[in-house]
């Protein structure tokens, strides 16, 4: 297999190279943000928009992202041709950086991963059971590195019989750990609005025409997840994946619903013209 | 200077060599739990009552210690006896592991970092000026490496001439981020109960016979704070320090106050006698 390429602060490392020093704010205090897009025959999709919430996000945490964003494409492409990985998922990392007392923010690190990504359209005729759990995200419309809830529950979903979690705050619908979530009812498309995190594909979503349904922004109850026509998620790796239960109780069909399929081949179309 | 060692997975590391894989879900997903705890003379102070916590907090976050107790012990041991600093604060992190796939826990990294102590009790004749913030940790009663908000907020730290965060839920006092918050009001010593980090020197104050006064776990209101006879916070480095204003405001006669300089003579019998 050939060797998989790191890139921190610009300069490339083997995999098995690819450390930091443990004084770094991520490891002392899970100080971090990053955000993740997918390249696909090598193009990276919706690049600018990513890039948008990656500096956005590190403004919120008060972290200085040295690289210009001319500067940080030409770090992302440098991997690229190095890994030469045409489908693939692209991760940027921006640490707290090296703390001399373990809190004071230093100057950050940055890191980019590359890993194969299959495409791969199967699991739209499988569609995801998620399991609803009660969690406001702290900071919920930065992209930071907490995912301390998510995957400390891990043994909770494998219990539930569920492939993902729904955070719902005190019963008011919120997202999945990793995706936007969104419901059809009658002649609507609808995905909550407070307190959650602007995916990139929920962005492309609502900019989307749909004959026959407005899609809105709205917040909505976990019971009114359960009475919809249709749920799914959506991501940069799953577009718009379907969701055919919540807590056991199937939604709709219980199988991927026409607007799921439809908004779904919207998204590759905009895919392919990005 | 000394070389200062850091122990990884029970190998010890120049600070320098101290490095780890950047696919360590420290890294990834901010997923860590730690303790901290200092040494006094070369003894390290209530290890005990760290190691029962630093367990818990890994179980209650699904992270296996490969080492018992005792071997995480002389793990400890071994770092002191090579660096050779007396008085120091000992820091044991456990990550999540190196992850595959960036999300699923693997065999966690053990850290164990150390570094020198000022013992200096200077500060009781100054003492702390707070800034409140509403936000309620999560995961409260676990000692994860999430520190996001703490750091974010050095900033607004800053522009309120504040030393450091009160934390509050909608008005409900809770602690500081690194220390838990104390109020003396009456014939009372009162620190909150609910949704807190149990810190080890809260437990020992809880434990403590003041002659006219009762100690106890109560919530009470940011309000009846401002209206304390005194306020301190309770920390492994810091015992209890003297808190002389909560924005801006003063706190009893802004200085240190009896029950707090006696609660501190106490705290510093027991480190003795441990």
């Amino acid at each position: 297999m050939a060797i998989r390429y790191i890139s921190i602060n610009s300069k490339l490392y083997s995999e098995e190279d690819a450390k930091i020093a443990v004084s770094d704010l991520s490891i002392q205090r899970g100080y971090g943000i990053f955000d993740f897009l997918k390249t696909i025959n090598g193009k990276p999709i919706f690049i600018e928009n990513h890039l948008n919430r990656f500096y956005n996000s590190a403004k919120e945490m008060n972290l200085e992202v040295e690289l210009d964003r001319q500067s940080l494409t030409n770090a992302v492409n440098e991997l690229m041709a190095q890994n030469n990985i045409p489908n693939s998922g692209i991760k940027i990392i921006l640490t707290g950086g090296f703390s001399e007392d373990g809190y004071t923010l230093h100057k950050p690190n940055l890191i980019i991963t590359q890993v194969p990504f299959e495409i791969n359209d199967d699991y739209l005729y499988k569609g995801l059971a998620l399991a609803s759990y009660n969690h406001q995200r702290q900071l919920a419309s930065v992209k930071t590195i907490d995912y301390l809830q998510a995957i400390r529950l891990q043994p909770y979903l494998k219990e539930k019989k569920a492939d993902d979690l729904l955070y719902h705050a005190d019963g008011e619908v919120r997202e999945a750990p990793r995706a936007n979530f969104f419901i059809v009812k009658e002649n609507k498309v609808i995905t909550p609005k407070t307190a959650i995190l602007s995916g990139i594909t929920r962005s492309k979503i609502l900019s989307l025409q749909i004959e026959g349904y407005t899609i809105v922004e709205q917040d909505f109850k976990l019971e009114e997840a359960l009475r919809a026509d249709e749920a799914f998620v959506s991501s940069s790796t799953k577009n718009a994946y379907p969701v055919i239960s919540v807590d056991g109780q199937k939604i709709g069909t219980g199988k991927i619903g026409p607007v799921t399929r439809l908004i779904n081949e919207k998204l590759f179309e905009l895919i392919k013209q990005s």
